[in-house]
């Protein structure tokens, strides 16, 4: 029985009680809404755990990346949805070899990608699947109205090697009502037009909680739930007991009664803030602020001097995702005793 | 001959033309100083790099982990400071291991620190040299006075198996008459009491220039200088000709007229802000704004419709070193003409 406390840090540590515990929660949810479940890799980047989610009933898995497709294939993994344009001829040929070992859809937000689709599934047997991203309300990727929506289907459906297969969203937050009637309209102008619109598909773990409101989705994306994080602690949509997720530090120097320095800074905690104030929340510790980082470095400011040179602390990072791209190894654990290590295999997949 | 824009976005590429004139113009500045200069090696990673620094005349390096020292250890880097408190028995042990390849410099900021440095060179022939690091400015780590300062010398002078070598400080850019006056309080009491003092290591590319103002300095240390940033060109320490480092990105959708969407998000340009507004410069393009980043998405803000859904685009990073932690490989080339790629054998070192 080996404690968490005792490893080297600063290391990422992820309890697999809360992992399993958030896995059932949100399968449970979406099978009561009857909306296919599909998690998106990106957070955790193991494909142990992507397993899990698939035992638990997932549709399958979301990824951003060809190289993080090609990961989780490998593992076994047969229905993956690459929710990013893709352009490049090398990458659309990585695609399509994916394609003998998975069911592989992707998305368009332009026709530039469609060309670039086609032109890369040339003389294929079997057509690849693609959705149009529609923005319906984040303002990133995305068509920018259900007519433009219906418009690119039009040219995915007539396109050589591929088929229309519905459409996608990224939807901010709390634009639920926003992401019901734009997709509502999109998809009674591509029946009408393409004759079909089999798959809508919704994402992002802090609207998870809202899904029901968006009757319309035939599948939903989130990441983020299996770990949690302090941003979603903010955003009201778990509890610090849901993390999953944390680093463990040690408490390298205590330069003056109302400072103290971890040995983790922005290389294993990010320097993602995500509209937050300061780097993380160190359990058990609520007053100890860590109010900056540098990259090896994290400076905590306290109201008391609670901690010694040599304390061993767990934190709740602003955003787990970026974490796990960090380290190349997280230890699991449950209840704080080590169960073992365990890679992160798509971490760093940038292409 | 291969253009840099043929390669697969996102990419972070390393100019070696702009890598070589930065050794050289910095290495200058401190032989006529006369100041020994030893380059941090946490914004490349990459031993070849220090190969070359090292041959310009560098003294040694500086790096911030044992398993960073491990591994330039290896590559044949005899001179290696490691200005990070060390506390665990695992790391320090490492770390006597490595004092046998190469000659191992270490810090400490607390009591606690020497006695665990003290504690792990039990029994060693040959003692550890250890520098008090010194607060001058920064407010990280760092004994808050130059008696603190002294006290601190006498306690490793005194510790079986360490030799106390002198100071060390990371002062805030700007803070130069401080550290002068500081450290040389603090030197006049360790020769006054402990009998010697004969390091004095400051360091910081962002006051690199004003070294000179500290003349009590045996030793600079400097990182970033090597590759430049946006953060140093907004502080005028280089110029954008000066940046080594750019990230090659794909514009990957159009969404409306005044924005454009990248393949780059904060996976491959880091979140890091460093004070400044934006996350990039677009080379060629400085009316584009880098206004936000997904992971896998740079939004960018465009006052007239610039780029293409195609186009690629090479981008300096607000901070370079975090960008080299986040990638397996870069690419180094010659004014665009692609050399290598380049393993960043040091990434991830974080215990």
């Amino acid at each position: 029985m080996t404690s968490i406390f005792t490893l080297e840090t600063p290391t990422v540590l992820i309890d697999l009680d809360i992992v399993e515990a958030n896995i059932q929660r949100t399968q449970t949810l979406f099978d009561t809404l009857g909306i296919g479940f599909r998690p998106h890799i990106k957070t955790h980047k193991i494909p142990l755990l992507a397993e899990w989610q698939l035992k638990h009933g997932a549709i399958g898995i979301a990824a951003q990346k060809v190289s993080e497709a090609e990961v989780f294939a490998a593992a076994g993994c047969t229905d993956i949805l690459l929710c990013f344009n893709l352009l490049s001829p090398a990458k659309i040929a990585r695609l399509r070899a994916l394609m003998d070992q998975a069911h592989l859809t992707t998305v368009a937000d332009n026709l530039t990608v469609v060309r670039a689709l086609s032109a890369g599934m040339a003389g294929s047997a079997t057509p690849l699947d693609v959705l149009v991203e529609c923005d319906t309300g984040m303002h990133r990727c995305g068509v920018q109205s259900p007519q433009a929506a219906c418009d690119l289907a039009q040219a995915i459906a007539t396109a050589p090697g591929l088929r229309f297969a519905g459409l996608m969203t990224y939807p901010a937050a709390n634009a639920t009502a926003q992401v019901q009637s734009f997709l509502t309209a999109a998809r009674d102008l591509c029946i009408a037009t393409v004759g079909h619109c089999d798959i809508i598909s919704g994402g992002g773990t802090p609207s998870l909680m809202e899904a029901g409101l968006s009757p319309i989705l035939t599948e939903y994306r989130a990441g983020t739930y299996i770990y949690n994080d302090r941003s979603l602690v903010a955003r009201g949509a778990c509890t610090l007991a849901d993390c999953a997720l944390t680093v463990l530090a040690t408490v390298v120097s205590r330069p003056t009664d109302t400072r103290a320095v971890l040995d983790s800074g922005s290389k294993s905690l990010t320097s993602d803030l995500l509209g937050l104030t300061g780097y993380g929340t160190i359990l058990g510790h609520p007053d100890a602020q860590i109010t900056g980082l540098s990259e090896e470095h994290g400076h905590v400011t306290l109201p008391t001097p609670t901690f010694s040179v040599g304390d061993k602390v767990q934190i709740i990072p602003n955003h787990a995702c970026p974490v796990s791209n960090l380290v190349t190894q997280v230890t699991f654990h449950r209840s704080g005793t080590v169960i073992r290590q365990a890679d992160v295999a798509a971490r760093g997949c940038v292409t």
